[in-house]
């Protein structure tokens, strides 16, 4: 009759530790209460991917309490006993009698929760990117005698540098990463159609490597094509490769929750003059980004060493090099771009997404996943930096 | 240099059709202005599917404009022109700057916008459940002078009756989930990976049939086996197969940004006594639903034609019965739930999602896609209503 908890990605410890550097934070805003309605924080400091944020769930963190609660809807609590580092005690499910009732939701069960245990009067802190207007509004209404304190991105801040094991885990995903871009080069081939190709390389990023396989697909693949080779977001379309074709392709492994991302340009058939000079000015700019990273140096100082590298050579791009990266694809943290002045730290990750939109009708795309290491920089993902050729 | 409009999913009369519909619902409630933040509404609208929405964007509808202006990053314009129906000059591209800038962002861009063309003044439809609190605060700070007026789910209560040309996309997507069923039934075997299977599973969502190929993979699936048929929103573990293995499946064809779901239920080996009956009791709930399903029922009333068919036999279900289903899965309006009085009208679709999940490990699934057709119901997947043996 009921669920064991399942094999865990990390150990308790891993999780404590999580939660001690959030609760200091919490202390340092005098707050004692956290409401974490951000998905990828409450895979954080949970264990929980289970994709059930569609409907309002919460985790609540106290600083008097060593394990958060997680509330969350009743058909879910099963998942969240499987997934979940706390005790099964610690996960409170509510009535499916609040899904699709337009009065009442699962944030109301969270302010009921909050109010039955005396917190209604202390510092509340909240999360107002993944909180949506009308949910705010609720807990002004239904909690008038707290005070709300904006705890936005800061678990965010303290995800940005990893633990050795988070590290691993990252490591697993970059490798399905590697075997995705591989099977691009196996799939893309004249006359097959960027859905069949698509199909092989999701299919990859399931499998998985080494008996590791991806635990889930957050950042599906984008597959565009000539004439969409200046999109991004395209997954991919219901066209079919020519020869002559170019292919940007962007891959994600997953691993518990942890994204390692890659993107390389295939082209059918030898490249145009135009593609292999960008390629060439890229490759020398991503080199000289990853030169730039050690402990100490600064976002912006790897993005303008890309940025001065290419700009030398009469290239430009106008987007970011990248972003800090691990839970959920983008940090909302560090950025690698021009005035970010976060210094790097041993064990930050960071998505370098070179990826460069240069026409409304053509555009390049390399990437690696990297972390900083003691002395310099790690660079999780191994694919050759290489036009491939089919 | 510049990118042309490609393969349109809907004509152009179509579009004109849904905002008309919209700009109606404005004028009742004496706004001119809406800002739409909501994904699905977007591609609603316009057409656009392509995956940009983490960072801000927002289309804005003009009572006194014939096509509406989306305002996105730079990067992402190309993919816009290239999907939209509008004029590319409806299409407003903001710059990268605004992409990290921990002050401003693209909401930023659409205020500015709003104040060049002379609006800031007027009443303004916002919507509270896809905008975050912090980006509200941001319009009420810097547009203090409009009135800001909740228009949250309106535009979905408008896509809850679909077109023809809607549900035609709509039995595409179908196709597609019964293709992803059946392959379920191809490579479910004991000793299979749950990841080899879904990657498989997967695979079939993407290439589609009949030469539609899945457009996207916006539903994941969910491949929910023993010990965790209890759970329904894991995509699927690092496990293996066995015989007596129970396997739960939740799949879904994607066409143009519009979903089609589908479960069903697998067994390795004999289903056990309690499996067979609890099947038995649900199809013969499933259909006493689709048998209440006609113009002027309710939702209540399909709802508690499957409540209380099985209850006869001792079984409940505790979650609702579905949902209104169309674009990014499930919309927020009317649910197959006990008192939900919206009355059902020709072409409304919906997710007969009759997942059971009774005890911690032990659930059960089986669901339809309908439209409500002029007489009765038109059930637009096909695949058997049986538990799949293997």
């Amino acid at each position: 009759m009921t669920i064991s908890r399942g094999p865990q990605a990390f150990p308790r410890s891993e999780y404590l530790r999580r939660l001690a550097a959030v609760k200091f934070e919490m202390a340092r805003r005098e707050i004692d209460t956290l409401i974490v309605s951000d998905q990828d924080n409450i895979t954080y400091m949970t264990g929980y991917t289970a994709r059930s944020g569609y409907v309002p769930q919460a985790l609540l963190v106290r600083a008097a309490e060593e394990e958060p609660t997680f509330i969350l809807r009743r058909c879910d609590a099963p998942a969240a006993i499987y997934q979940c580092f706390m005790d099964r005690t610690k996960i409170v499910a509510y009535p499916e009698a609040l899904i699709a009732d337009h009065k009442r939701d699962g944030y109301d069960a969270v302010v009921d929760h909050i109010v039955e245990a005396g917190l209604a009067n202390h510092r509340i802190g909240v999360e107002l990117y993944s909180l949506p207007a009308k949910s705010m509004e609720k807990f002004k209404s239904r909690l008038p005698r707290a005070t709300l304190v904006d705890f936005t991105n800061a678990v965010a801040w303290i995800r940005i540098v990893k633990s050795d094991l988070e590290i691993a885990v990252m490591r697993e995903a970059a490798a399905i990463a590697d075997a995705a871009i591989m099977r691009g080069a196996e799939v893309i081939r004249p006359g097959v159609s960027e859905a069949d190709a698509s199909a092989e390389i999701m299919a990859a990023q399931i499998r998985g490597v080494n008996g590791k396989p991806g635990t889930d697909v957050y950042g599906t693949i984008m597959l565009c094509a000539s004439p969409r080779t200046g999109t991004c977001h395209i997954p991919w379309t219901e066209d079919v490769f020519r020869v002559g074709s170019q292919v940007n392709l962007e891959v994600g492994g997953t691993r518990h929750g942890y994204c390692a991302g890659l993107m390389r340009t295939y082209s059918i058939g030898a490249p145009s003059d135009r593609l292999r000079g960008v390629h060439e000015i890229q490759v020398e700019g991503l080199e000289a980004a990853l030169g730039a990273v050690r402990p100490g140096a600064t976002c912006s100082d790897v993005a303008n060493a890309f940025y001065r590298t290419i700009e030398k050579q009469g290239l430009t791009k106008e987007s970011r090099c990248g972003y800090a990266h691990g839970i959920g694809w983008v940090e909302p943290t560090a950025s690698l771009r021009d005035g970010d002045m976060t210094e790097l730290k041993p064990n930050m990750t960071f998505h370098l997404m070179l990826g460069n939109w240069i026409d409304e009708d053509f555009g390049y795309t390399i990437s690696e996943t990297f972390r900083v290491s003691d002395t310099g920089v790690d660079v999780l993902t191994t694919m050759p930096r290489k036009i491939f050729e089919i």
